[in-house]
């Protein structure tokens, strides 16, 4: 079926914003699985505190993957978020396997959050040219996600100031 | 760190349980997941009625991919959902790139609900011995699930019924 | 029309599971109507606590029949609640015309959910075999009715304990 | 047990209003029944679109039946809807046994509502003198029932024109 | 200051108007204080029943004295809702003084509302010529209040007949 | 497309019935976006207040056009509410360009709303006789607007009344 | 009967806190009472805002009766709270008849409510020594009434700040 | 672990805010197991409005002993509420075993909110030297539960009054 | 009356920036009342559905106007959204008279907002130099209604794939 | 008063049911209360989590102890939860005296849960041959009070983990 | 401790943002509290309209100073909102002291909310360059509050033009 | 302006209130700012925790700062919260300038609200003699901040008690 929706943008402006929303979208449900991944196979003393922050990470991505490929849409490409899509493309680090202490999860969603921030801080100047609109949605995901960085960052301190006391 | 959750159940129940957990969880996250790329690539003059069914689905497949994962953690069994596991061990089909039509949708759909019913419910039979509460919360599941396929299944035989006319 | 919904039992599974809940779906519909009509018809002191007492049981019926009813069509047979039917295959027993004392409500509807409870109950062995599924909705709708049935024999014990003295 | 509800109407009001209230009841009770049957029984690719309007018609039917019915006990008639009543006085058409298709639900549907309406609309007219409260009640539900019909007739007359074209 | 409001009615309507909803409206108040007496000095076995019962009638009459007095203003006739006025127009018969059992207070709320309703009841008739509006909105207080006083009178009844027993 | 809504009113009854709600139609709808002109272009030092006071005005306007256009269609009548039928048939006075003083507002909204009020009063005796559903619907919006209108006199009284002094 | 609520206060101090009570409990209905009638004849141009302001005042007056009144049961009193008792004892000033203008309602009501305050704080000195639990909810009336005569002292000493210019 | 909390309160004044926190504490807890204890063995006429009057009581029993627990860490003094401790000092008398009838339940709790009553009241006096603050809150509490008490005992009346006749 | 709101941008950018407002204004209001007018107009089998998705497209245009309508009045420039304004300063096609089937409601609606789109889509380049607030409005406006166009497509390019086979 | 709720069960399996829902709903209660008292009690720099962990465990227990006490009831055996059948049969760990540091109540909680569950896992099987309908409640409970152990475990786990360190 | 939060900017720009953000924190912070003063202090015939208008002005500093502050932080520079920070470097003008007659409050708090606005925009520009996710947050910030401004505007322009009446 | 709310209280009274109202008065404001730079500049592992605790303290701050402003209004004395005043009237501790980790806050925000409470307590006393209403207030106070006390004490305790071993 070719071009259910024609698209508002022509057709290098699509191709760009097509590729930016792409990575983003696999990056985001990627960070999604991650999160939940992190919230039962987690155990340590502050695990109800880390249990349920990793949920608040989780509803985050959760949302901004289904705006980011519904803007896809809007704007005439298909979206594609489908598991080995996600697995083939995300640029997020892959987490551990089986029961990870505290320490250790918030210091890997620290950094995997850090990544999802780096990719997609540098499609809001890629995509300044070619739609506005969606560089208000990257612009927009950015403020979220570095609060949510801000945050974990902000606990992770606290363990790394600790670690040469243990 | 070894056995920080020390199992309620003998070393044979608990590899039994956590196999049929750890199956459950990666087709449930997959069935999430293509839902969800159908929700996004649907085309087709029931859009906006099959685009609001395909989000139930995706709810009743996170609400229960959650409950089997913490469910293995429950009986001492790390639950393994990282996107990379899901698309290695899924058994649901796999979905259609690009723009889907709604017929296409519903039929593919209805299928992968099929499938994920009939790789449930044997783990009813095959965790009864080892675990009844844990069998409970496959039956749960299978009631839910079943409801769910008779409600596109009762939505694509309107279009075989259709068919030949077309 | 033959067959839109593909049964997932066999033949003689479904048969079995199909009459136990077509003959649960005609009784609590006939159950919910029975109760309605004590809350109009309904005089005496206790009026206003026992009408709103009946309101909470055709809740639980009306609940019920609808799980039933969507529990057969979900292993593939057409459910029958029509009106014509339910007055046909109705277990419960028939309610007295015009207007009826509170200890007479209190009294009959104890019997009538007791009826019920006593019908449903071996339904729960009939169905082991051929669907655990069907059977632990069997089990949910005894727990609720048994416990439906203790609060009205709680009450309707008041009324026949006084009435040597009236 | 006599009177216990004195009624506000001298004797002819009252019959004429009892009749008149205890006939609107047997069809508002028999459509919300019929409505559900249809519920569960539809198959189609509108599928899910009719079964939520469908649920919809049940509750103006019960919230309708049970108005009528308390006002009928409000004049000092004891209403009966007792499920073997309805089966016998109701003029609502009887529904297909079995799966039915959503084309042929939306129609039957459509003509059940049609009578009901057709049924209920002269009491307005034979009330009138008896009694203007209850008149006010009718000239509510026919308000509302006839608001259901439109978008029953609106929902058909799509199939009746492309009736030809299949 | 002479006629701010305007009205909409001829001289004669709106006395005509005026004088039916002053009436209604000192019923209405003095049945509002009067179901609040009841409520703080009832005794008896069914206290909280009926304690709540009051309440439900004290939120009715608060109800319908605020939209009678507002539709007064609305047809530019002042309202007059003060106590001393109440005391000496109301037709609400007075209510004991100090504890009262619950089968008096039943009966007397019952007589109470079969008064209200029974003075209210005929301004559906003398307003007709007047103001439709205003009849409807007599009408509308007429079908509530008779089903609050079928709901005290089932009620009432109880106790009539087990009189003689006591 | 002929008739696909069968009227339940005679021709007469039917043409009568539908002049009727078209001419209510495009002065509600009128109405509406004369009160949103004016909380937008209001300035005063009642400004917070009556800016709020309008927008419920919006409410009350809106809530009726969609009562009143879909009344029409369960006629049998297709409603016209579209922008240059409302421009073209509307009887609501116009409303002044630019910024409008609170004074002046007041009034020209209560003046609007009066001019309303007063064109569909004779609706409710015109549509007695075709159609007493309809004339219900009358009924109740002259008693919500007369209720608005009556709200607004009294503001617009207090500035009338201090006219002199300024 | 006799003394169905045993008291828990000594005579003495059943009496003292009966008669501070129920002297309180007729300020507040009448207050609430002449709330209701500024509510109703209100005109002026700050009509809507003084409107709900009067809402407000209803309510705290409603509340503290209520609670006012249940008190006096409590210690074993019977509250009296019916229209004449009202209209004989209460010491609120009396309201003028008619349609009253916003200055001379605000001016009125701050007059009522300060009347109130003024009355209801010397019983917190009268009944410490009978029963605090009773003082310790005259001190909380008296908390919330002087609030709300704080609201109203600030509107009314905008208009007396006016009067001269006007 | 030594006095992790330091008191704001000198040592006399804690040891006698302690005392009376943790008697009040024991009682409460004792009062709410008891009014389960009721809630589920209850029998007779006035069951339902009984068994949930019951769960009323169990809230407010519950919502105390929280508060007054954590007043007691408030002011340095940790709280025993161990099974063990409130079995053995609490001042609330034991409630009979098995099955009780509805008029014996009233009669029961009326008598244990009492004795709840009696014991909680001399500790305003004791504390008000001490802790103005923790009077305060025995205030509020003896304030909820007289008003209970009332309730309970206006009930209680009625089984009293007829006893004779039975 | 000049100037009561002074801009805070010089006059040229305020010209500019009106202009887009003003434009913007009308465009979302004449797009409100006719998907209000499609909304009551509507036949067709897909009636429920596009029924439902109307309101949301009235919910966006209205909450859309609000904004931009108050937008130009905080950069002090008074909008104009009478209904002879709209009618003469509307891009938005016209929408065809009487019952219209849900293909073509689809489709022209889809050409509205897709002409809708591409109208405002100009302003965001437009007023970036003049007021970059101003421009953040227009590009939230663009995201909305594009994710609202591309809906509409979706379901449109639905009929038109099947309309050779008719 | 004998036999008010006649069993559906026959004699030994009442016994039997009656036996393990008596001994669960006082091992309940008490863990209800004990977790109240670490709720209390509770020092460290975990506080604020555990505390409102604590408070989690508690509604846990208390929904459970009346879901297994209304069951007894349900099959005519009258539960016992007063304070001293509690403190006599519970088999729960008694909780320590005083202040508890967080590590402390964290491994004591756990212990409870683990506790409660290893003595309620063995009531599954117990009640499978005398009723499935008790079973299904004891397969609830276990399923719910093996993840509330597995989190207190996770938690637990960090501090073993530490304690070397320490 | 340093740097426990690395930016993602930097040191220039972290540096351009941070000193715009915590200018704007202040501010937000200082017109909280001003507004919170106005509302204390204000009398005149408008109270209570300025009153509950003060309180929403409250919400919106409150909310975009906490977001202002977490930006900061989020950008790795610690935001200073101390109280003697505040005071020292707010540029919104003092307020009165004392009782502030509502003519003076609308003025006062029309020109902080001005100041506020002409502070806050020029960051808008200084900020692009460095970061736009900190230029959306004081676009998003000057839209509110540019709103804010013209409602006060539009109160104060009231009271100008009636100034030389007075 | 003089004296628009003429004070109930003597002068004397008037003074004592005022000065305890006002000095408290600037605390709270204080304590809620600060409370808010420790939640913004707060790091540690127990971020999240604690990030949520200092919200719950701003929240009850905010409350208590506008129950005593609008107290010492109703009292006739115009309250004093202004920025300036605050920073040169307020008695809490100065908090530190930059990142705090969560150890020190826990530590700093326990001695703010020790001083808070210490500081306000006095007051209870001091105005028992002039203002039992006002008295009541902070009596209110204390109790609300002494639990908060609780809270933050318990918690670092626990900081305080490890701190040896790090």
């Amino acid at each position: 079926m070719a071009e259910p929706i024609p698209s508002i943008l022509d057709d290098q402006a699509r191709n760009t914003i097509g590729a930016a929303l792409q990575a983003t979208l696999v990056d985001l449900i990627d960070l999604s699985l991650e999160a939940k991944q992190a919230h039962w196979n987690l155990v340590g003393r502050q695990f109800r505190d880390v249990h349920e922050h990793l949920d608040e990470l989780v509803d985050v991505a959760r949302k901004y993957s289904d705006q980011v490929a519904e803007r896809a849409a809007a704007v005439g490409v298909p979206p594609d978020g489908r598991t080995a899509t996600v697995a083939g493309q995300s640029g997020i680090p892959a987490f551990n396997e089986g029961w990870v202490k505290d320490r250790d999860v918030i210091r890997q969603i620290s950094e995997s959050v850090d990544v999802a921030v780096r990719r997609i801080r540098p499609r809001i100047q890629e995509t300044e040219t070619a739609d506005l609109v969606t560089q208000d949605l990257f612009i927009e995901i950015s403020r979220q996600l570095e609060q949510t960085r801000w945050m974990w960052q902000a606990q992770n301190a606290g363990y790394q100031a600790e670690q040469p006391a243990r």
